[in-house]
């Protein structure tokens, strides 16, 4: 079996950050710095996705990993989606633009999978649920790693018996969409280093701790709790290399808070707290990707104005801990905080 | 300035457990293993708080700590109050008891900060806010340090800011009472990791991690992260010497989640997800102790019947974890892993 993570010159492992922070060259120069790259493919055309293999290959010989969204079984109430959707009506009005159409669609699944079981790339993680055995087996087949993001001690289960190579811990703290499997209105998530403890407990398989890691210290952490690596999407934002917007690098390098909502995507994730925000969590539906096609004209437009109380401005809890540096001096940095901290920590207790 | 920290042999800090579990057997043999034993003050009379501090004393010789509830400043809302009471009416008719009145208090506080004053005991430490400066100053002067429980960045800059020697810094995994300064509705809490990372940056104090924290690799965790010690409370709350109730400790060894809930007491805890918290949470208002007085007599009837769907269970989010040991072992093996896990990470990582 591979394990790409025994390949690393340091535990650190970027967060694939779909909708435009994930680039080749984000990945290319985590990769160069002896971190693990990671393209996202949510969102993208299956063109799309072939373009960006293409173009971190030939950047960098290094092995890179692809995150996939699993696509959700069945579409949401209609009740649910209309009612919201005549909320944004001002919303729309606001931007000018008119609500994109609620589809539901699994996002080229299996068009995805054929590109880059093709492509033989080394690594593809999935996030919003567990494939089947059956495609983990086939991506194996091809020479690829496979990984799941998990929530949950059941979910880790799930995911070990379904045959993933390694796990994505995801903490309530982490930026952007909870990967749980299915968005549960009563989910109010579990932390990162209780997770930690709790999955490690039930399985032998490498984990990868994500969610508001932002330090050094916090890598020697989630590595003395069991974890491979640590991987970062917030603390990779706002590095030049990374396709984050203006008006989000601006929110990421101002004071503010996070929450969870379902306001932007119809699916739970964490933003830092905007005007948006605010005025439609409460009422926002589990309708996931329906709401995210229906705003995403209104995103863009936000965007396009430099309008950030108007898009999602995705963040892990300790955004504020981020720096505006190369990608590469980033997680050379970090990597060397963390060695760090572990020598003195081991003097010191020990 | 004393550091009561440096003098442990372990870095774990038993957390005050109020309502029950914690003793001075515990707290006694928590201390006997290396690790710092804590007394809770809350709920109980000064003379019961004096009791303990005898019993404790008699038992060791140990510097410990007592933990004092700081009092809300207004009664809640009356008509939420009551609102509540009439849906509680059927519990109190199941149980056979008349709810308690919804009475506003202080818990006593003046005359525990007097008897903890004139007792000279080590360590004061305040959850449910920050004390003025002036009481911080006048426990100082009695040869005592104080810490203060904190949730946020912004509880942590204020309660250094008005002398507090040592934070004690609670994410969101934590069992029990959230000690935020005010229960606000919309506080979804921040996780333990990204909340010592945040503070560690703002703060030179002594930080004691809070929250889940159930294994040595945990605790080697919190080191790295920046903490001086780990407090444990579920950890300990199945040992001989706590006095958790029997059917809590049955709910602490079964299968279970947890979820926050103002159900039991009008503020915000997290407990295994029972019956009464299933049938509460989303309408029992903020109102502390108001609710926590009138729930009273339903909870103790509960528990006397040993029906854990009657009343609160309080644990961490790893609750699962806990095993059935003399608090002895738990604190010695837990120290020793712990230990164990830095040795090893610094090893493989360094």
């Amino acid at each position: 079996m591979l394990m790409i993570l025994r390949t690393l010159r340091e535990p650190i492992v970027q967060a694939p950050m779909a909708g435009g922070p994930s680039t080749p060259a984000l990945a290319a120069a985590v990769a160069q710095a002896g971190g693990l790259g990671f393209l996202a493919a949510g969102y993208k055309s299956v063109d799309g996705v072939a373009q960006d293999v293409a173009a971190l290959r030939e950047r960098s010989g290094a092995a890179f990993g692809v995150n996939l969204f699993v696509p959700s079984e069945r579409p949401a109430e209609p009740s649910r989606i209309e009612a919201y959707l005549r909320e944004l009506a001002p919303e729309a009005e606001r931007y000018g633009v008119a609500l994109g159409p609620p589809r539901h669609d699994d996002d080229e699944w299996e068009a995805k999978l054929d590109l880059l079981e093709a492509e033989r790339v080394a690594l593809v993680s999935f996030t919003f649920g567990c494939p089947p055995a059956v495609v983990l087996t086939r991506l194996r087949a091809a020479g690829t790693e496979t990984w799941v993001t998990i929530t949950s001690p059941d979910e880790a289960a799930a995911a070990v018996s379904a045959g993933a190579d390694g796990l994505v811990v995801q903490g309530v703290e982490a930026g952007g969409h909870r990967g749980a499997f299915a968005d549960e209105p009563g989910d109010e998530g579990t932390g990162l280093l209780a997770l930690l403890s709790l999955v490690r407990q039930g399985t032998n398989v490498p984990l990868v701790a994500s969610g508001g890691i932002m330090t050094g210290a916090a890598i020697a952490a989630v590595l003395c709790a069991g974890a491979s690596a640590a991987q970062l999407g917030t603390a990779l934002m706002r590095t030049p290399e990374a396709g984050t917007s203006a008006p989000h690098r601006a929110a990421l390098a101002a004071e503010g808070r996070t929450g969870l909502t379902r306001a932007f995507s119809g699916r739970l994730a964490r933003g830092i707290v905007n005007r948006f925000q605010c005025e439609h969590s409460a009422t926002a539906p589990p309708a996931y990707p329906e709401i995210h096609h229906a705003t995403s004209p209104l995103r863009a437009e936000a965007r396009r104005r430099g309008d950030a109380d108007g898009f999602n401005l995705w963040a892990g809890q300790a955004f504020g801990l981020g720096v505006e540096e190369p990608a590469a001096e980033v997680v050379r940095g970090l990597a060397a905080d963390a060695r760090a901290t572990l020598r003195r920590a081991t003097q010191v207790w020990t």
